[in-house]
């Protein structure tokens, strides 16, 4: 009954009486909100792929950052609130650096998602901490995609500061019907180019409007090359591949 | 339905079950009672044009200050409460002023842009980090226009603390007959004369008040000039070229 | 309606639906509550005059004080809460005599304005920051005049932290009709002395209690003699000179 | 209406939507229903009077005190809640010694007045001030009574930080009636000797008890013998002097 | 009407429009909850008096404390919540001991008092200062009793902080009853052995109980022997004393 | 009337209009359905017993720690919340080891209580406080069982910070009846093993499950031996010892 | 009555008229909501076993991580919310390290789940204490097993802060089911392997899905080789002992 719920709802971090936290759920709605983006893991890397919603045509679509760099050997693509992200991903790359200056090794893909997400759990807990913290949980959802000792991988980061690690996984407004087709259509042995064809294919399925090689974007990260966004070029060539129907 | 937003609303910065921010939706209500500002990117250099509403022949005109100067190579536009406005650029100026002491650089226009982003996100998070946070979201939108190592550009900054970069918008009461009027008109080679006729002409069509020299202000960002604000007897050649009808 | 407005208008500093801040508007309605300020700028100088309510003949006049000294070349009338004005005008006085102290030169008028707007602009932020600041918008409107190397200037300065320069300003319960006067009357050309009599005479008109020489105050800012507020002996010529009618 | 109000009036320092401060005009509820107090400044020095409600036979009337030294040279009269009365006459007297100790002169009788507004303005901002300072508005209001080089004065100070300097002034219960027979009854030229009979004459007309020696106390402010408090016996002999009617 | 009233007395420390602090009054209401105590000054010294509640034979009733020492001249019986009443005492004993520390002589009774009042004003104002303050007002009233150059003394303190001298005072359940007595039998010229009869007959009237040496207790403040609580065999030399009917 | 109440007792300290404080008093409830607790103060020394309440049979009972050491000389048993229980007791702890420390002597039985009660009662003072406190009452209260130079004492300590000194006391969810029968049975030259039986004998009484050796605990505090649970052995020999009926 | 208990519910930390905590009580449920966890605790070791939900077969159940090491020496299972968790055992890790660094010895069981459920007792408490707290309870149970001088333990700790020991236990959504099956096959004799077997087919009664070698996970704390989680090896040797019905 909506009555009900709404007197627990309010409070930003309390239980209602079935043990549900209703801000966090409320902040996955944002998320559905988002523009789809899609990763998957393959064992010569892990592909990330983004609709980018072009709202005018006098948007520079550059500059609709839905995929980025977090260090050398891992990226990330996001579906929700942009300014949230960017607070997310800043504290990675810190993290990151961090490690690396301290340890003199790379930071592990699934300890610089631990770190994303011990920050998300922190929301409603004040401005005392050594990091600024949310008073409200993030509205936006991470795909992590690196590679480090392990090979490569794919992590899923939610507001809920809840992560685990995927062969392949949707997210975003279109993520219900991508997920299907990625469940139908993953298996172990994709190559990267395979997986390229699987994302678009995936995105132009879910997306509203026409994909062209403007409004979705590719990045990879390999054991070669790590984490690079692909050219103009590079998007022209894989949506040329995709099958026409 | 009224009654149930009004039990989500009313918190500064929590989610509504549909997973929207609606103080910063309202704080964008209050950008549309602002004035309109628009900005066109050309290759020569950007754009900045603004309505000046003068409520009274005793106001001074020049102490309406829609556009102000954030360092020698970047400025902005402004729509919304004044006094917000001044908070937000005071932060671009430091921040840009602190990296070109420290780095020997000037600020790219991305940057500087992402500070002022970076600040308006922190609504609601308590007086206790370094700069002076307001208690809400802020109530203005920025067109930042500036000129660095990519060229001239156009960033927008909303108070959700997203931004995009353009090659033409507009922000304010008449945005959007002026939006659809910068679709149609804008295109890559556009002269800075042309620009400064796109911008007074569309103003033109979203002011209440008849356009005239002292009620518009025009600013332009160049390699060769940098920022600038276009004097009294600029503005009167530039307004004297419209087409009259 | 007035119901759902009522949810909006309880949190100090929270945009409505229409993205209006209704605490800083409430404050407006203080000011309307006060008595009557007029500010005229000439090229001679610039004038203030108030009107002083007095309830009680046991009153003494001359503690009613509404117009005040910031430093030797800005002065100021209020009209609204005395005590808010104490708060804001003491903080004018402040910036004033550090700026002198630090930059071995007067403080700007546009500045000093500036500097009390910014302090009007951080109700409800906390008792955190150096400035003991309020947990409410300042009531109370101040117009602000000096003389600088920009020559005379008359500034008017709302809770809203917003500022204009005037050429001519009313503030207070009569600010509608004495404005409109203001407007008739006032000329780039205008003397001191006749400035003088256009104050008074438009005081005058907008006041209860019938105008004499104890129940208003005229000050003057000069290049010559700075700051000063009329001696009783000065008041009395001037609203002699008056016409009577 | 009512319901409308009660929503206003809970936050303790906001605007209402005219303007008003709710919590602010209670207290000067408070203060109507404390005992009478008058103060009349004359050319010979001040004089302040106090009703003292004596509601048992066993109660020491000695401690009942309405009338307190500040300095040596300002004393006052108060109305209201006695706790919040001794905070006020404290942080004055700290600051009359603090002014004496530091700059070898007494502190002026409006710059005492000024420091108890300025301490009467900050409620409801916090502990962290030097100032222990009120969750809500003092409820008292003070008549403050001093000799300086301006010469006898006398102030009277409200809860909302207001203050101004009167000829003659009653506080309290029976103020109205009180304030009505000053204004008639006080002309400039009074000795203290007639001030003191004024005083008295006008509290026997306003209390509830028959005036006597016991619940009435008088105190003076003059050059000769600073501030002092008369004792039993020039209260009898004041007493006596009444017309008896 | 309750509906309105309760609007106001849930915020702890905010006027009524008709000026009352609510929550002050609601712990007087915990006062009345108390066992009754009695005081009366003689010339001889200050006696005190409390009924002990038994509520179970297996009680200690020397473990129910209702009279304490404060200093070695100064003592307290006391009406209300016991654990408030701890904090209040402990308080006066600090001032006490310091006061004498730092200036070689006996802390006043009636600055003693004061001091146990300042503290209780000071509700609902953080934890931030000098002393760990309440959250709420105290739920207790207090008898002090002492002697000093004054001669014997006798104060009543209440939660609101005020705070008056009485010849002899009832507090808790039973005290209308009891000062109703202490009215009509109290003189002057008392000796302290006719107290002692006076506080027990009173007591007696007003306990729910038979009284008898276990379930009251006296206590002497003299200027021979200070402050010392009744021995039982004292105890029952006074109740034997008693007339019987 | 549960509805005018319910808007008293939210505040979690404050008065309602009766003067009561509703959250201490549902702190009561909470310890009305814990598990019965017994004190017996003889001349040989204090008995504690406590009822363990087992709830599954994979439960191992020793873990159920109703009875605890505070220093050798000093014991308590306990009813209500584990969790705040642990609180208290690890106060009542620090501040024995530390008088230990400071001052070479043994904490005294009431000293110790008193520390344990004003810890209670700094519930909802923030946590700027030494001590880490609690934002609600504890739901916890204890019977602290020692030895000093006063010989063996029993005091019972509740939520309220209120204690008193019993000769024989039960709390938790069968108090009541166990009281009574306390109040029949005890007599001030009961042996220790006397009150062993009388302890059992009344749990038994008051238990739901049928008493055996595991779901009892029995510990006393003698000037021989100091404070000591009983062994599984000492437990059977008491149990067995018990009249069947 | 629903409309009467949501009054309380809402504060986080207070009590019901009833003596109920009841966002203490709501955590519980969330824990209902989470997956089923086992412990069952042999003389020699202690054995855990988790229920692994795979929602998608994409998802990789490496990654579910519901059972993980504290120290060498100490293991726990969860059940609940995931992010939550991390914040516990993390705590419990750096307890240990800490007290392994200090005091040159391992950790006691106990000691580490008591350290655990300190931190969980802290919830609302601010953000000034050393460790950083939740503003709601932990919405996660634990299972703790390890060794130690004592032996194979198994201690169940619950968000109230309450913790026991156990021969076997059962948490989360099929704990019901579970813990009877669990009563009535424990015995104190068990093997490992028939603890082992006991685990895994109680997990198969309450599970939804089929439970094969990647939907369960078991873990053992033995003296020989400390806390260990099965390899996928192990997994299918135990799945394939299994009874087959």
């Amino acid at each position: 009954m909506f009555i009900a719920r709404s007197e627990y709802d309010r409070g930003i971090n309390t239980f209602s009486p079935e043990g549900r936290l209703f801000q966090v759920e409320y902040s996955l709605e944002a998320i559905k909100l988002g523009s789809t983006a899609i990763g998957i893991a393959t064992t010569h890397g892990v592909l990330l792929g983004v609709e980018k919603r072009v709202t005018s045509t006098l948007l520079e679509t550059s500059s609709v950052e839905k995929i980025v760099e977090i260090d050398r050997h891992i990226g990330c693509a996001m579906s929700g609130l942009q300014a949230d992200a960017r607070s997310m991903i800043e504290h990675a790359r810190v993290e990151s650096q961090h490690h690396s200056f301290h340890y003199n090794e790379r930071l592990g893909v699934e300890s610089c998602t631990q770190a994303v997400c011990d920050l998300a759990l922190k929301f409603g807990e004040g401005a005392d901490g050594e990091e600024s913290v949310m008073s409200r949980p993030f509205g936006v959802a991470l795909l992590i995609a690196g590679i480090d000792e392990e090979g490569p991988q794919l992590y899923h980061a939610e507001p809920s500061g809840t992560f685990y690690r995927y062969d392949a996984k949707a997210i975003g407004s279109g993520s219900e019907g991508a997920q299907a087709e990625l469940q139908n259509e993953f298996h172990k042995s994709l190559t990267l180019e395979e997986a390229e064809t699987l994302v678009l294919k995936t995105l132009k399925q879910v997306m509203e409007e026409k994909l062209d090689s403007k409004n979705v974007q590719l990045a990879s990260v390999t054991k070669e090359k790590g984490f690079r966004i692909y050219s103009d070029e590079e998007m022209s060539v894989v949506v040329e591949r995709l099958p026409t129907n």
